[in-house]
Order: structure tokens, then sequence, then C-alpha cells
């Protein structure tokens, strides 16, 4: 995850974190993804870091201030980076087709943090920010509608509900940190476009059509 | 959660789970599944089943023996239920679609449940039995990806890549627990049909084919 600084939302009126907080931030990170946030101690990261609790101390006054920026800016962020990769002008599969690659991308480069952020959501007791959250998920399947409404107007897709569509295209992206195997055959890219291929012809066969 | 004992592993040689271990079991899922693991106490259980810890301590030793029952039997569960739900001499393509509404039924009826074990499969620092439930999740996918080859022998289906596909749908239906909303205006089993539709003939169009 080098480019966990990209996504961070920290506090205040604080310049870019330093390599030190990054550091920190990663390995918590890696940490909450496998063994929750209340399985893991300020020890636990400050050892993972090798640093004394007391320098860690130094960069976050608690383990609330390690989360709290893993989990604010990844909703937003998966939302700013996908709408940025669909290009303005293209068709509507096409713009699909963007929408669930860069997805992917993003999974793959923040895949601890989305894992965390996904429990959190859930599991987190003060509700972190959840408001906030919603909104920037929601802004995100808006723009996944906007696609496919704008397909089925233009005589490319075939949808009857669009906001099902939409949320089986989301669960198929969001499940995927879960067994994504980095170390696997096939990139998250490539896996995101098999989606897409499968998503726009479907896996009943067509006897009616000839292929050439 | 009126079934919450069909899904339960107790453990050891106990008799079926009494009406007050069942609302202890259904009171603490709930809580587990909103607030998470660690954010409920056994004052906070007892509280909500309006008894008093000393009773709940009557029942189950610690939160620990709560969650184990819950956790370890909503895979294997699933999966037993969906295959009983696949009628033997169907077409590959009924079987799909049986496959899909059973599971996202079974998701309405154990929601909470699901969620839970969703969460601690990944946060557990002690990972409960997560190699037995790896297993059943091994079955499970193992079982969808025989129905999509079956269907591809056949003629039924066309697939390039059965694991993807498979991953495809199983996401679909797994991230359905995160949104799917009792009181909105579609059961389960409907979306999961729609979802099946989707999947099935795509959301491409299809200039090439006549309907009539």
């Amino acid at each position: 995850m080098k480019n966990l600084a990209d996504i961070l939302e920290l506090d205040g009126p604080a310049g870019p974190p330093t390599e030190r907080m990054l550091q920190i931030l990663t390995e918590a990170c890696r940490l909450f993804a496998t063994r929750g946030f209340d399985g893991v101690s300020v020890r636990d990261i400050a050892q993972e870091c090798g640093i004394s609790k007391a320098t860690l101390y130094h960069h976050f006054p608690d383990k609330d201030a390690i989360l709290r920026p893993l989990v604010m800016g990844i909703t937003r962020s998966l939302h700013q980076r996908v709408l940025r990769a669909i290009p303005a002008e293209a068709e509507p599969a096409e713009k699909l087709r963007a929408f669930m690659v860069e997805s992917a991308r993003f999974f793959e480069e923040y895949r601890w943090a989305f894992i965390v952020s996904s429990t959190v959501f859930w599991t987190d007791p003060q509700a972190r920010q959840r408001r906030q959250r919603i909104e920037w998920r929601d802004r995100h399947e808006a723009l996944l509608r906007i696609i496919l409404e704008e397909g089925v107007q233009r005589g490319a897709f075939r949808i009857e509900d669009i906001g099902m569509a939409g949320r089986l295209v989301l669960g198929a992206l969001n499940w995927m940190p879960k067994w994504y195997d980095p170390k696997g055959p096939l990139p998250a890219s490539a896996i995101a476009e098999q989606f897409y291929d499968v998503l726009l012809a479907g896996v009943g066969a067509r006897p009616d059509v000839i292929t050439i």
C-alpha cells in the first residue's frame, strides 16, 4: 500500500503525513484487517513498526486516531478514483467497464484498508462518521445507476430494474477483496474485465445467434 | 429469526436449546451484528433479554460460548439448505436459479447471523474454527461450480472461466445481507430471481436477436 497517503483523511490543518505516520498506518491497517480493531493493541502496532509505544503516541494520541483516517478516506477515495477513470465521452458499455476495472484496481491497491473499513462500518459501536460514509457510498451507487440508465436510453443495455442490476455489479466487486489473492494468476483488473464480459453477455447460451 | 435453532452448532451432547437459550442467542446475534462482538458486553445481552447476568451465565459460561454456535452453524447451514433446495433432475439453469433463490431466502432469514459470522471470520483474533468454516465454504463454492460446469457441458451456459463466473454469482449474493431491507418492496427471493435473469441474459442489448 505504497499510496496509502492518497486515501487518508487526516484531522486538522496538518500537512501531508510523515513517512513514520504512513508506516504506522500501513502496519495498523494490516493488523486491524486480519485480527480486528479490538484484537490489536497499540503495543502490537508499535512492535510491528519496530518502534516504542512512546514514539507511536508521539504521532497518534490513541488507536482510534489511527483508524479514523483509514476508514473515512476509503469510501470517498474509491468514488473519486472511479469517477476520474470514467471517460466522459465514451459509450455507456465502455463507462461500465471503466467503473468495474477501476474499482478492482482500487481494491487491489487498498485491500486491507477496504476490509478494515467495511468491517468497522458494521461493528463500530461509535458509528464513526457513518453518515458521511453513507453519503459517499450513495454517490458511488448513483454514479453506477447513471451509467446504466444512460445505456438503457441509448439502447446499449437491456435492464428492467436499474437499482437491482447496480447492486449485482457492486456486490460482485465489493466481495472481491474478500477472496482476491494478489499472488494469484490474474490481476484484479483482469478479473473485473471477466466480470464485465459475463455481465454484458450473460451466461445463458444463445442458440439463435450465429457466432463467427 | 424464529428458526435460529435450525442453524446452531451447540457444543457437547446437550439436547435442543431451550427457549431461554434461543432468546439469548437471538438478542446477542442482533447486538453483535450492529455493534460488533467487542462492543457488546454480557450485561448488554442480559439487559436486552430482560434477565440478570447470573441467569445468562447459567446458560452460557461466557460471551464466546454465545458466539460459537452462531458462527459455526451458519456456513454449514447455508450450504446444506441450498443443497437440499436444488432439484436433482432439473436443467442446469433451473439448478442455478434454485441455488440463488435459496441463498437469498437463507440470508433473509438469518441476516444478523450471517453478518456476525462474516465479520468474525475476518476479525476474530482466535480464528474460531476458521478451518472448518473454510471447508464448508469450499464445498458451497464447489456445488455452484458443478452446476455451472454441467450447464456448459449440456450447452445451456456459455462460460469461459467457471471459477470467475461462480465468484461473480457468490459476490452478488453474499453482499445482499449488507443492503437488503426486510421492509423494502421486494422479498429476498424476488431479488435473487432478478439477479438470475440479469446473469443469464446479460445487460447488453442484442440487436441481432428477434424477440416475440
